[in-house]
């Protein structure tokens, strides 16, 4: 854990929204996982909204340094290691219970235009790096020349969210929503002709 | 509207929950909707709760006929009608507010069983119809063979669910995000042989 209060008040925040969710959260609850005075806690982030939205900021950084963590990668294996970083599973990457709550906080936007905001900066980043690999990728021949980046980088963003979605609506283990993703990115996405198989 | 109060009172809970959305939806709410009373609305359906499942029965009941309306159509053909009736918005389509009221709904999934057996049905429903399909195609040729219908089911699941998550989430227009899709499906992931498109 941090030193800094401010920082070990939004790592708080992390823990206390996979307990309670986004809709029952409180400062109380962020104050308590803290191990701080709820009145610190204001001190330091002024309302729970304010809070709040400093916290996707926060994990917004989080999310943007771990895929830009890859950049020298050639682009194929850049695309695998963001398909592995935002479908994965194992500990270091977003809990069950994290997801639940941001498909919450997901729900909040047409109602809430500053954390529509926040969210779209994740949207447009994960668009941003894919589209941008794509583009590296055609151009060293890579992925077939044919492909359209930003079609393509389109696709990838909304076929992600929607493993995420699934995972929470409808509870399926990821490897049935993850799998075929990845499999399906491999063989007919992208470029057929250098995977072996002649498609 | 139907002059059986079964029915109008499901037609009102569609009405209210696009209106207040589901977490502040009442019984009250719904009654108002119908020009009923409170007490009438929980004679003939007992708790909200219940009312609620009964609901999730009586949309899945109209998507059901609404995805198999279209079982005449050659598969190619079938495929792009699914595509529509799930992703377009005209007026007699789920509006965003219905969009959001079930993203609302998909959160509760995680701590509702019976909410997340009602969603089930509807992917599941979706996934075989669009496997069926797929096997239809492949078998008559307007497919590529080497497309495994099952991974290619669960991708167009996927990304139809994403696509829905997003237009709540970020509020970006239906033709930034149905396009893509369509236009992938077309090029990428079925038979490109059969398009013109050499690729």
């Amino acid at each position: 854990m941090d030193d800094d209060p401010t920082t070990e008040i939004l790592e708080a925040t992390y823990r206390a929204l996979c307990q309670h969710g986004y809709a029952n959260l409180t400062v109380g609850d962020i104050a308590a996982e803290a191990e701080r005075s709820k009145s610190l806690v204001h001190y330091y982030y002024g309302s729970k909204a304010n809070l709040f939205s400093e916290f996707l900021r926060f994990l917004y950084n989080e999310y943007t340094t771990q895929l830009t963590s890859i950049e020298d990668e050639p682009p194929r294996e850049q695309l695998f290691s963001i398909l592995d970083i935002v479908l994965s599973d194992d500990e270091t990457t977003p809990s069950q219970e994290l997801r639940t709550a941001m498909l919450e906080v997901k729900v909040q936007a047409p109602y809430d235009d500053a954390i529509q905001a926040r969210l779209r900066r994740f949207d447009d980043f994960l668009f941003e790096r894919v589209q941008e690999i794509i583009i590296a990728g055609v151009d060293a021949g890579e992925f077939a020349d044919d492909v359209n980046p930003t079609v393509a980088a389109e696709f990838f963003v909304t076929t992600i969210t929607g493993a995420h979605t699934r995972r929470v609506a409808v509870g399926y283990p990821s490897e049935r929503l993850y799998e075929p993703i990845t499999r399906y990115v491999e063989t007919h996405l992208l470029a057929a002709e250098t995977t072996g198989d002649p498609r």
